[in-house]
């Protein structure tokens, strides 16, 4: 049974979620139609591309997903078909194929479109295109091979020597700051030294990383490695983003310390 | 496989849809549910029959669509079952059936109700009524032929010579302004005649109309054609309703010019 | 057909969403995955009580429920799995048994965890407790017999000789307040006798409970049973709780008369 997944910055109250479901049931009504988000901010390419890597290799193999997000075509934005690890993609050329896969794509496609590409044709496109795809239709008859395409790239942290600069990359639905900054970035700069990570400014800054947020007393801020290894800032049944006013591109640094800082050592007697 | 869509202004918070969902599944497993939107604004017949309108079609035939907007029934709103283009609508007698079908539906009938209606048997009725069609049972068992039933009319544009008076009947998720002045009437009225349209006030206004949104500068106002057909006032990459404080009914007024209006043959040196 | 149903505080915009999604279609496409509800408040429990506890009922025997409020794991927080009447739970020991249950659920049990519990596995214990009971694995294998475990207790109205002081315990999406006061316990302390609703305060008060919305002019503050039973507070086509500040805990008093209340009968002239 074919699945295809939504993610749109179309919110709920449009017409457009239900045009797609209706076209996509009547070629066959057992097709499975999951959406993941149709609240990604309008035209906020990295929260779509955010959440849709972080969910869609857990989909089976052969899975479509549609990412129709800052998706308005016209002569400068084609429409691409791209695959990662055997997970199917639909979505504008407008640079998310390179927060998606990090590089280059294992196969890329750019779609016919005899038409004159007027708006409207946009998300016919993208739906004619997903139905192709479900009936097996030969790719050749409806793309073309491409070797250029825009492609945005994931902001990654700034190294230096016991310096790592990361930022807030995404803030979750209980306002918890998730940063670019990985365990394997973290654990491979830092070599288990000493460390502070600075929140924004000197003045909120800790010392430990957690390893749950339950192993803190409520309301304290705290730092852990969240479920996709990334570092997140977060206060234990609070919010943390609001409280400490963090927003994408937030700045989170981290300093190792050969010994350890004697501000630190004199407070806590080491 | 049976299709039932739901439309409601339920939101998502609460047990409504569950109970819904739960129900009719309890009746085959296998039944697709497909949430066209549950974020209609309350009593919003408006929003919901546009919504509606312009996706349902794309459904295959003998789809079930069930609208609860403004959904309390009582002894004087009873619940209806009626047809269009082979399209199967459930809603109350509210004056959403004119606002769907523009004028008479193909088939219309009133749902009968034995029981003494209270508000609580309202979602029951709703229910039992969807069940009892995708059982597949005579229509004459559970409703009433009628001749009688509340219909709203569409808001429609007021045309004079050479003048449109339309008005914005939704607000996309872009902060697009969609208003009641089709493309087929437009050229009608304008006959390839120069124009100005004029939104809100004399203060903003375009004479020509895009034929995508990217074929202008990203924060310019602009005009175009939507994909079912209508005028749409947008800002690419913008939010053409909030800027300009555009809502539901705000005015929406087109001038067509025998010769082109001094003002732009002065400006434009053209 | 496996049904699942899924009930989170986590939003959609999140990428919680379609990870449970696309592990649990990688077992089975064909399986029926049912959104309640990710709009519960976070961490509030009392309103992902309310919801669930009010149309799980209607689902098929066996229907799993994954409830993922209040969520986070740790070594103080075990996942549990429950039933209640044939409908099957998947849940945090966080309290939420109680609410659900009223008391003790039919059979309770204690999920497994021989992994070190950090905030990342919680995800994907829910997703393997719910993947196990599909493909129908016996609980002995993946769970522990428990006797004790957190319950709250669903706020009741407190009743004395012609009083009931009762709160209200949910707000609905027509801003609706939802009292804990059930028709039953109205009718056995009232006896049918005259009385005053009081909400919050002495200033607004109702002398009568209507039978539908629709039986009180528009604009009118009125009380209701309602489909479960539960007195709730409205006004026709307004803004109940809004207008009047009403908010969970909010006191909803009733004075039962054993003769009309004096000033009713000198107003009224009864």
């Amino acid at each position: 049974m074919a699945i295809i997944t939504l993610t749109t910055d179309w919110n709920k109250s449009d017409y457009y979620v239900g045009t797609v479901k209706g076209k996509i049931l009547s070629i066959d009504a057992s097709i499975q139609i999951v959406d993941i988000s149709h609240q990604v901010q309008p035209f906020n390419l990295m929260q779509a591309a955010f959440i849709v890597r972080n969910c869609c290799f857990n989909f089976p193999n052969g899975t479509i997903h549609l990412i129709a997000v800052n998706a308005a075509l016209g002569p400068k934005h084609s429409l691409l078909v791209f695959e990662i690890n055997k997970q199917i993609f639909i979505a504008p050329d407008n640079g998310i194929v390179g927060l998606l896969s990090g590089e280059k794509p294992d196969k890329i496609f750019k779609v016919k479109n005899n038409k004159n590409v007027t708006n409207f044709l946009s998300l016919d496109l993208f739906i004619d295109t997903a139905i192709n795809i479900i009936k097996g239709i030969e790719y050749e008859t409806f793309v073309d091979t491409i070797t250029r395409f825009e492609s945005q790239i994931p902001y990654r942290p700034v190294i230096e020597k016991n310096l790592i600069n990361g930022s807030v990359i995404y803030v979750d639905s209980f306002s918890n700051a998730i940063t670019n900054v990985s365990k394997e970035t973290f654990e491979k700069v830092g070599q288990g030294k000493a460390f502070e990570i600075f929140i924004q400014s000197n003045h909120y800054k800790l010392d430990k990383i957690n390893t749950t947020y339950s192993d803190s007393i409520s309301g304290e801020l705290l730092a852990l490695f969240n479920s996709i290894g990334l570092l997140e800032i977060a206060i234990n049944n609070g919010n943390a983003a609001d409280l400490l006013n963090l927003a994408i591109n937030s700045a989170i640094r981290i300093k190792f310390y050969d010994e350890k800082p004697v501000s630190k050592l004199t407070l806590t007697g080491g």
